[in-house]
């Protein structure tokens, strides 16, 4: 399927009419509303509603998407189902487009809350060596659950939003230090949206998780990988990672995603029945990063040994109620190899063998620097892509 | 000071003139809105704002204390002065007055996150003990930072609220098993609202943190032991403390406190620049716990080792952003004898040593059981209560 916007149907777009992810943005004026990626131009979903071509409530002009996205399925799939219509070959060729060069992009929701899950066998046993040594690289239950851990969705920012390196305590000889953290990272991460309330003492099925999710970005979860060390037994990592989460403006939705459905990591042994799935719950995504414009790692999303679909129905185990606007890191997505792993810590072996980035030596994140991540599926004539997910360093404040 | 309104000065009230706890509360109307507790009544705040006595710009009239507490610690003062002057003897008897027997209480809050400390040495040490033994039990940084974990806003529920046991992972010799928990247990906490905002890349010095805490409730932390024991390496405890956590419906507030500030426990090393305090951040608070009506413990909050202004100033140490509706938990309150112990894990030893509640064994939580919290502070001819916190456990949803 082709749309009447050429931008849109040439090779390599990240935005075809297959794709329409939806994000919030603002131009001159100002106000941030709703909106749907298309070629290189934004469809004005409030516009468009006004003009009566589409009916979400009034959700659109809202400065966040959770509004509509709390009105579920149902609805996510007639609005899909009309803007494929409307942009599609014959289509109505008058709809409300804005040049998203001249457009300024927002946060797409408010974030409820923020769980940061650990699903790369790869990464959990890297991180896990450095950390802990090889004996204890993987933890007992890593193979039984999605470990996770509950971070802070105050400290989610929009690409493009500089990250200020952060002050901390690193542990010394003679005691801690107070100092500008020394091993500064990314993770590389997709984050899935949820699109749907639970309640407190109910729990959530593998296959009602799956119908819950509404999309997903990208999600750089900036670590400080040196107070992480000093601070993370035995309650988790804390201050390490609330320095700033960077996410993708758009949400590629669930529904663009779904022929790109397949399996994920093979099992080590077999999942508690409250995990098991069935339908495959991974994407066949490429993803990965790049540092001051050089590709440093690229993998695929489908190395992981837990579904975005598998943490949410965990994370309702206990009964934790769950709301529309959570955010769910899927954990740090590394391959095998060198050149395929989200993080430096692992990259240069927790900074003992360093890496070369236009000509220059890196083992941690320094002042100036900026990552990108990136990813997308494959279709047939197409591309789903994610846009770019961007953060540079600022000099810590002293 | 005394009040016109005669049970405010009864002996053993709460919640006298001094006090004026704000809460949340609807009657038969069913609208929820903002009110204070005075003796045995609660202060409509929504009907006395539209009779002009005082001005809070509307918040008074919404469903929870978010908007008021955000205009800040002058409006605290001015709202403050003005209910006191109103209630004192020779103030004015036509304040609207609600019965609180009628009355329901709602969550006082919207909870924006929630973070859980770790403060009580004794606490520390003890737990530290039953999960990783004798040598390891205090972790190397604990007298040097608050140690802190992000916890689950969506799962803070009011007093009353009845708590589901959780259903989890159960560690077991052949692998894990899925079980209703089997280790249910509470913890006694104290809980701070933040009263203000702070932005991505900032810090709150000890001495601002102290000015943007708004007041304090009673916090019980339910967890789930052995759920807690299976997950919690690396990252923390995650399913086992989402099952619910229970907050008492009035704020008492700093101001209210502030006659009982006092020094908590002594430094075992000097802390770092930026957790020093220039004045003592504790209270003389008794508080303790009771289970099926029987009290269980009691102990002191001037036990613990780092004060609400220091956990907030060390949230803020990496640049994480916090925002007025922010809950800190103070961590278990324990002092070093077995009938001042905030736990029942640490009460019983891990559940080797039950205790006898009205005839009856008790190593962890059964079903049915009901805990109440309490605390408060005892003034010159009136005391600074906290009221009921209180929650009874439902069987699992198997």
């Amino acid at each position: 399927m082709r749309s009447w916007l050429a931008s849109a149907n040439e090779e390599g777009c990240d935005f075809p009419i297959q794709n329409l992810p939806y994000g919030v943005f603002s131009t001159g004026d100002g106000v941030p509303r709703c909106g749907v990626a298309i070629g290189d131009r934004i469809v004005d979903l409030a516009v468009c509603e006004a003009r009566g071509l589409i009916n979400a409530e009034g959700a659109f002009g809202l400065p966040q998407l959770n509004g509509f996205i709390a009105q579920g399925r149902a609805k996510w799939d007639e609005i899909r189902a009309r803007l494929t219509e409307l942009l599609a070959e014959g289509g109505d060729e008058s709809l409300p487009l804005v040049a998203m060069a001249e457009a300024r992009l927002h946060l797409p929701i408010r974030v409820s809350e923020f769980t940061d899950f650990y699903a790369s066998k790869n990464h959990a046993f890297n991180v896990g060596v450095l950390f802990r040594g090889p004996e204890n690289a993987l933890p007992a239950q890593w193979t039984h659950m999605p470990i996770g851990y509950n971070g802070r969705a105050s400290s989610v920012v929009v690409s493009g939003t500089p990250i200020r390196r952060p002050m901390g305590q690193l542990k010394a000889e003679e005691g801690p230090v107070w100092s500008p953290c020394r091993r500064l990272d990314l993770e590389l991460e997709l984050g899935a949206i949820v699109g749907g309330d639970s309640e407190l003492g109910e729990r959530v099925s593998v296959a009602e998780a799956e119908r819950m999710i509404f999309g997903y970005v990208l999600l750089n979860d900036w670590s400080a990988r040196d107070v992480q060390a000093w601070e993370y037994q035995p309650l988790g990592p804390f201050q390490a990672k609330a320095l700033g989460t960077t996410i993708s403006p758009w949400i590629v939705t669930q529904a663009a995603l779904e022929p790109f459905r397949c399996e994920g990591a093979e099992r080590v042994n077999p999942l508690l029945p409250y995990l098991q799935e069935d339908q495959p719950g991974f994407y066949d995504l490429t993803v990965g990063w790049s540092l001051n414009g050089q590709r440093m790692a690229q993998t695929n999303y489908n190395v992981m040994y837990y579904s975005s679909a598998q943490q949410l129905a965990h994370h309702t185990s206990s009964g934790c109620p769950m709301r529309v606007g959570d955010l769910l890191g899927s954990g740090t997505i590394s391959g095998p190899e060198r050149d395929q792993t989200g993080a430096l810590l692992e990259m240069t072996g927790g900074g003992k063998t360093p890496v070369t980035v236009n000509g220059e030596e890196r083992r941690f994140l320094e002042d100036g620097d900026e990552v990108g991540l990136f990813a997308h599926a494959e279709g047939q004539g197409y591309r789903i892509g994610f846009g770019p997910c961007t953060g540079r360093i600022l000099p810590a404040k002293e």
